[in-house]
Parts: C-alpha cells; sequence; structure tokens
C-alpha cells in the first residue's frame, strides 16, 4: 500500500505567505523531511515526526522520504520559497526517475508556493514586470563557465536577472565575479536589488547602481535582482525608492 | 489625506492557492479595479465597490485607481497569478512614475502570488528545477525582433523557457514562430509543456517533444514551458509522465 509524498514550499517565510493548499498539506502529514530552518516554520503538532537535515544531501534527503512514502506513510518534503525552482521538487523527480520501480507508485503531490524573486520584486515595485530569468550562481551544481556565458546571453538578451545562492562560505567570489562579467554588458547605472529576508522581520532591502554593486551586500538569505537597461527608479519623498521594469520595451528610442 | 493602494495577485485561480497576506488586503479594501474574471475570483462583499475592465487598457485602469487612492479610499488592484510578472504592478509604477506628485504619496503594498509557470510546474513534477526564464510572447509591448532575438539566446543559454501570453486571437501565428525559432537551436526531443488553467476545475496539462509541438494546442489561458537539453521525462504506470530539470547539469558528459 504506496503513501503519499507532499513536496510542498513556506513562501519566504512568514505563515501570511504560504498558501492555504501548503497549509492543508502540512495538516494532513504525518513525517516532515527537509532543512531545519524550514521545518522549523511549520509549527508541527506533537504527533507529527520532524527529520531535519542540513543544507545538502538533497538527493539522499528525497530518498528516505520517498522510502517512507513506498511504506505507506504520508511524508511532507519541505522547501522554502517555491518547491520547484531551486529546491527539492527536482530532487524528488530525480529520485523517483533513477529509484526502485515502486517510487513510481506514490502519490506525488507538489503544493507551488512564493518564491524569493516574486517575494522581494513585491515589496520595491514591479523590477521583474518585463521578461526575466532566474539563474542560480551556485557552482557546485554546474560549472563556473557555463555560469558565466549564461550571464552573459541573458544580459545581452535585455532579461531582468535573479540571481539565486549568491553567495556562502564555500564560494565567497562568485558574486562579485558575476557583478564583473554584467558590468561588462551592462549600463553601470543598471539597478541592482538585494532582497534579503524579504516579509520576514529581519528583512533587508538595498538598491544600488551595478557600477557599484558590493558583493558583500549579499549573504545566503540574499536574492539578487540586476535591472535591465530598461528598468527605472522612483524616487518618493518619505518613501523608499520604487524600481520597476516597463511593460512596454522602448529600447534605442527611449 | 493619501489612502493606500494594494496590487495584489489572487494566484493561479484556486482559492486554496492565495495567500491569507492577499487575502486581508482584499479584506481592508473598499474599491476593487481589474480584469473582471480575476475580480470574480475574490467573493468580494456587497460594500465593496468592484469597477472591471477589460483586458487591456492597464495604464488607465492604474491611474484611475491612484486617483481613488490618493483621494484616500483603500484601493486594491487585482491580477492573476503574481502581479509582478506581466502584470498590474508595473504598470501601477509607470503611473506614478509619469503622474501627479501626489500619487508618490500613496502608500502602496504589493503582495506576491503564486504565478502561472509555478503552478503548471507544480502540477508536472520540477521543470523549472534549473536556470530558468519567463518571456512575454505578446508583441503589443515589444517588437518581434526583439521576442525572436531574446528566443535564440536564451535557447543557446539552455534555460528552460516559460512562455506568457502565447497566443490571442489578435496573435495567432506567434507562438508557432516561436516554436520553428527554438527547433533550430534545440533538440526535437526537448518536452514542451502546455499547461492550461493549472489548479482550476478545467485544468489541462500536455506534454509533447518540441519537434511536435502545435501552437493550437495552446490558448490565453495556457502558459507554456519548453525544456531545456537536459529535461527529463519519468514515465509511471498508471499516472501522469513527471517532467524535471535536474538540479546538476551534465551537459556533454551526460
Amino acid at each position: 500500500m504506496s503513501g503519499t509524498l507532499y513536496v510542498v514550499g513556506t513562501g519566504p517565510g512568514s505563515a501570511a505567505q504560504m498558501t492555504p493548499e501548503t497549509a492543508e498539506a502540512v495538516s494532513q502529514a504525518q513525517e516532515f523531511f527537509g532543512y531545519f530552518p524550514y521545518l522549523d516554520r511549520l509549527n508541527l503538532r506533537p504527533d507529527q515526526l520532524r527529520i531535519a537535515s542540513d543544507n545538502r544531501e538533497e538527493l539522499d534527503r528525497a530518498q528516505a522520504a520517498l522510502t517512507r512514502a513506498a511504506a505507506g506513510a504520508r511524508v511532507c518534503m519541505v522547501s522554502g520559497g517555491d518547491p520547484g525552482v531551486f529546491a527539492m521538487a527536482a530532487a524528488v523527480c530525480e529520485a523517483i526517475d533513477k529509484g526502485p520501480a515502486e517510487w513510481k507508485s506514490v502519490d506525488l503531490v507538489v503544493t507551488p508556493g512564493v518564491t524569493a524573486m516574486l517575494a522581494v520584486a513585491a515589496r520595491i515595485g514591479a523590477p521583474l514586470g518585463h521578461d526575466f530569468c532566474a539563474i542560480s550562481l551556485s557552482d557546485n551544481l554546474k560549472p563556473w563557465e557555463v555560469i558565466t556565458k549564461r550571464l552573459k546571453l541573458v544580459a545581452e538578451a535585455g532579461l531582468v536577472i535573479a540571481l539565486y545562492n549568491p553567495i556562502s562560505k564555500a564560494r565567497p567570489w562568485q558574486l562579485g565575479e558575476a557583478f564583473e562579467i554584467l558590468r561588462g554588458v551592462l549600463p553601470a547605472s543598471v539597478p541592482v536589488i538585494f532582497g534579503r529576508a524579504a516579509g520576514r522581520p529581519d528583512e533587508r532591502i538595498a538598491v544600488m547602481p551595478l557600477g557599484e554593486a558590493d558583493a558583500s551586500c549579499a549573504d545566503m538569505a540574499t536574492c539578487v535582482i540586476i535591472g535591465s537597461p530598461e528598468t527605472r527608479i522612483v524616487a518618493r519623498e518619505g518613501k523608499p525608492d520604487l524600481v520597476y521594469t516597463p511593460r512596454f520595451y522602448a529600447g534605442d528610442s527611449q
């Protein structure tokens, strides 16, 4: 008798930004797998089992959760943000793809959530109002040459760029190098948004031009959004600046 | 005495996918502006005023809402999905940027939501599990040459591509042309997901290889996701196929 694996996203952190669908999945599940700060967001009941783990080891965690679900349990895999964006849904699918046949019989329910770039964008205006991309800066999962090639191409394409996993203790130089690469393609005036912990009590949002963007403004909880040449800043007296990318592409005519 | 403008996203359509934060903003507001099917999702109270409008005319709608908010009302601008992704937050920011000074004093509160590509991705597995982009195929807002250039560059970059606004009565040929362009860059085997009305009762999700992708499978309510060369399909007996893009980039070594 096969069970269920819910793969849920808590959203950016505040309970007010987690969907009722995810809250219902959490209420139904018996066993919870995930990085411990994400599990801490859930206020689980005493009868619900926590199997917290460190930030890495996503595939091991997915396999452990699938093993329990295949044995009949109602299991919940917890990601921050949206589980499909640089998070656990891909690790679970990979484990099913490569694992024993019975894992394909598990009922898999993925609930979408508000991913970090959307939460940061909402707090500053509408920087993602035109075409954009999301790129993970972690070179644990792909070669750095692939990342640099992608950054050049998307900047040349005029897309706004959201960078996930911009920096960590083990990857201290990649974000500064990414800014250097982008300064070779984009105007120095393009706004860069450092959005940390959007929607949480320790939120910190800063905007600076690409020419002055400093990688030390980011930490592991930061999503960095780099505007396109079309992105604009609106100054407001007594209120934070707004940053938005117009719906219309003006191009050289602007 | 300046009022408040909430700019909210209902999510894909089901109330279970709208955040409590958005529900609270809706509860606080007195006057509602938006495309009428989005307003219909909200179950407004009799004391709440609806100013429904057609799908176009976003800037007019933003100006009307700001006029009321600047006069002291608590106003809500309603988008489907996330208000920051090809939706009303950018139109509101643009109106503030170019409008009278008093509009800059309005309290602007944008609440993020689950955007269509995340809802579609959750229903099929994890196609956005690696780097991806979101491009609007509407050439009302940018020249078609800009769109074709962007499609070529992001395909060359190896990003998964989510296409918003893929087709409409006034824009019948653009999606077919986009598939042609992508077939020139990507393998014919790359999976294409047609995700219509994800999470709603009339949901319809189809997957086919890029070589056979047929634009007539899409309508205005469809988000089209085109995989990268890394994207994989997992067949499951008695269940729909899963589609995911692995976290690891295998490249030519796979």
